[in-house]
């Protein structure tokens, strides 16, 4: 009876969380898609405000009492909420108010310094601001860390229960599987599509209709256009997503909106009893990732996906689209092509370009690599892991917005992500069937079924790794990933 | 010196209540565009929330000190901004937090209970969820009033500095002289537009150059399309405003964005150095009201507005606004049929019908009216003003959202406003010259910057009756506006 009562507390004190999220979420989503230019700086200082009174309501000690009964709790949701909320309270308590301000500069400062740096390539500003940024960092890091190790406290900021003990090897066991495979594949996939134009409207309309298709729910969510395809929670029931949309080249409107759509259902399937609580939540961007990774790669580079389409997009880009078949949208996406930029990168190099900045980001943080000295090695990872040079500074160290805002501990959750999506590729053709026979014979209902059930349902019940294991039967490897590649790219296998 | 820091104090709990009111209006701009319907209860809670975080914020008791010190500032702003603070926090804290649940609830039941009575004329059911709200909302006048009058203190919350003492006579004289030209007026106007269909995107189109074309800032803000047109602030820079569009009948429109863009150029014109301070705002409804009223009805009911607009819409609809001429919009649009539905109504009717709100809701208050006995003192009161009997009851006492909502003391703002607006326009003509040639000659601007100076720029540094006079150099009075109107419909003036 007791318990109940400081529950009650305790959830009306995470209702609070959950609307301040949302709050900021619906003003971020604006400041994306409809927001005019004159409106940002107020904008700004909102985001500040509905912050500084999250920060505060976060830390209020009045939970103290209710939050430590709770998490002796038997009910496994409330127990895993207080857990969770017992995390978010250390972590803040930890850090100095005049750090989180300090780094607060700094980040706007490293931003605001890489975007006029990088395109004139100048790497000597581009480090001076970089550098006092790192420096707070490794302090945030240790205060973080409370003892700890602090590049562990940084990645536990984005994928908690996973340190870099747990990471490195299996990165390590990644680069050396792929890059054999990079050798034999690049070079692989069919020509481009024709260059169009691919009318915006029609893309957009054809976004709507796939966004529905497989399974997003659009009186609960809304599909937008950005520049940057995004997903965003504004509150139970009120999924955004949105895709980009590139006039010469509809592969790239799809392939966001699938990314996505992964992403979005992953928001739309979280138990709807437990969305007001901190354990309704994703466990880790690792494994909203591999919902993301799932639609894209292992739903939208199949054969099926493009036969399902196809027709779709006939009578969408009429005169455009005429004479193509599934296996020339296929072929024209999965073209594997080494380069320097990350985000531009296929399937097969993308987590090169990831492991590279784990290493370095990782040294950055011991200490072992001074800001410096990172530009160069960078090149030196780049030409090992991909056997490439960047064409300019740009291309190189400089070209992620990541650790010009002091984001360290971020890069490895895309990897996990690919890793974990494998791995439930893989767990889901056991248990509903082939992928490409599923999308043939049912559509993408099954799959989402399968999603839904091992992963959406169960939040933040537990953490990322236990919740991949649980839902495909094994501890994370690369194998499944490697397979995939092995079966989408090579040359052999161009019709599945 | 002592009171710099005071300022400082005061200015910085200011900024939070300013993002606290732009955060909200995002998420209620939002809900009126782009929110699914799944986001309804999501929404509701986090406006709840943050509308309980700005209570708390504003009866702080730390500012009690400094807001006592800079009431007494020389800087008149300063000074304006603390009388401001004050009035609010005493109104919050005389009201009782049981009753503003209550209220709450109350409210919640009442526009409930009359979406789904009124259209089915269940009048019965109606009465019986406004009776509590009413007793409700007396009492929340009462303590509000603190020994003064109850129903002057519900009008102070959107008309500060205006009583019941100062509305009634002016109500009684508008009565008195608009009756008389209702019975000759009736009838008056030429006949409507074609029936198109006048193209929506054209529509919005044509308000988009429309908005721009009076002086509507569109890097500071956005013209949207809702059901119902709203105009709404989201913080300095960012203010939004929508129109409707009815396919067989551009006017509709047309003058929504008049309106609109009257109240959403006010906010554009409120002094950007005082933004985030609460004199920084209009200081009362009905000098809002007069600014979209004068876009709407001084400028959007003239021959020359129409002249001006008139080839822009032959390009905009092709084969349906062919061989019209400015006079057949005009005439079309100034049309007077005396009619039960206040929202339908026609500018020279449209007082009195809020004279009659006004005057029952007075006697609800005071208690001289028992809400059984409304729906009859409605019937009433519309055959002595109008001399009609509304055909049904959803079309008599039952129609208006405001009392359901537990909403009195407002509607008088909007014959402030236009009464307000009138004088304006008169004052306007003698500085600037007749609006006919001025909108000939030199277009909008001249009108906009009148208005800039005389009524933007002054933010709430005084309350609205002294706006008004300083703007207009009198008292309000009947008069400007009885002569719009005989100017405006009178069948010999068809052609200014």
């Amino acid at each position: 009876m007791e318990q109940a009562r400081e529950w009650q507390l305790v959830a009306d004190w995470m209702g609070v969380l959950s609307d301040l999220d949302g709050a900021a979420a619906v003003l971020e989503w604006d400041r994306e898609t409809d927001m005019p230019e004159g409106g940002a700086a107020a904008r700004g200082t909102q985001l500040s405000t509905l912050a500084a009174l999250r920060h505060r309501h976060l830390l209020d000690p009045a939970l103290d009492e209710p939050l430590s009964a709770i998490a002796e709790s038997s009910d496994p949701w409330q127990a895993a909420s207080a857990r969770i909320a017992l995390r978010d309270r250390a972590r803040a308590s930890r850090v100095p108010e005049d750090l989180v301000r300090a780094l607060a500069e700094a980040s706007s400062r490293g931003v605001a310094t890489w975007s006029r740096a990088r395109p004139a390539d100048d790497v000597a500003t581009w480090v001076e601001a970089i550098t006092p940024l790192i420096a707070l960092t490794r302090q945030q890091a240790t205060a973080l860390a409370d003892g700890g190790d602090p590049y562990d406290a940084l990645l536990d900021l984005y994928e908690p229960g996973t340190t870099y003990a747990m990471v490195a090897p299996l990165f390590d066991a990644l680069a050396a599987r792929v890059r054999p495979l990079v050798e034999t594949l690049d070079g692989a996939g069919g020509p481009s599509l024709p260059a169009g134009p691919w009318d915006d409207a029609a893309q957009m309309s054809v976004a709507r209709s796939l966004a529905a298709d497989i399974g997003f729910d659009l009186s609960a969510g809304v599909v937008g256009r950005t520049a940057h395809p995004v997903t965003m929670s504004l509150g139970p029931g009120d999924t955004r997503l949105s895709t980009r949309v590139d006039s010469a080249d509809p592969l790239s409107c799809i392939m966001a909106l699938l990314h996505e759509g992964g992403h979005a259902m992953y928001d739309q399937g979280l138990p709807p009893e437990h969305r007001r609580t901190l354990a309704g939540d994703a466990p880790s961007l690792g494994a909203h990732e591999s919902q993301s990774r799932f639609w894209e790669n292992h739903v939208g580079r199949t054969l099926a996906f493009w036969e399902r389409l196809g027709p779709e997009l006939a009578t969408a880009f009429p005169g455009v689209a005429d004479g193509l078949g599934a296996d020339d949208y296929r072929r024209a996406l999965n073209r594997v092509r080494t380069q320097a930029v990350r985000v531009e990168s296929d399937e097969v190099t993308y987590d090169l370009h990831i492991i590279l900045r784990t290493r370095l980001e990782r040294r950055l943080i011991t200490g072992d690599l001074a800001p410096a000295d990172l530009p160069a090695a960078f090149g030196d990872g780049m030409r090992e892991l991909l056997g490439i040079v960047p064409d300019r500074p740009a291309n190189g160290a400089m070209q992620d917005i990541h650790w010009s805002a002091g984001i360290i501990g971020y890069f490895p959750t895309y990897t996990l992500g690919n890793l974990y999506a494998a791995a439930l590729a893989d767990a889901a053709a056991d248990r509903v069937g082939p992928i490409d026979d599923v999308l043939r014979e049912e559509g993408p209902a099954p799959l989402l079924a399968f999603l839904r059930e091992g992963i959406h349902s169960r939040g933040s019940l537990v953490e990322a790794p236990e919740l991949m294991r649980d839902a495909t039967g094994g501890d994370i490897s690369v194998e499944p990933f490697i397979a995939h590649l092995e079966r989408t790219y090579s040359p052999t296998s161009s019709v599945s």
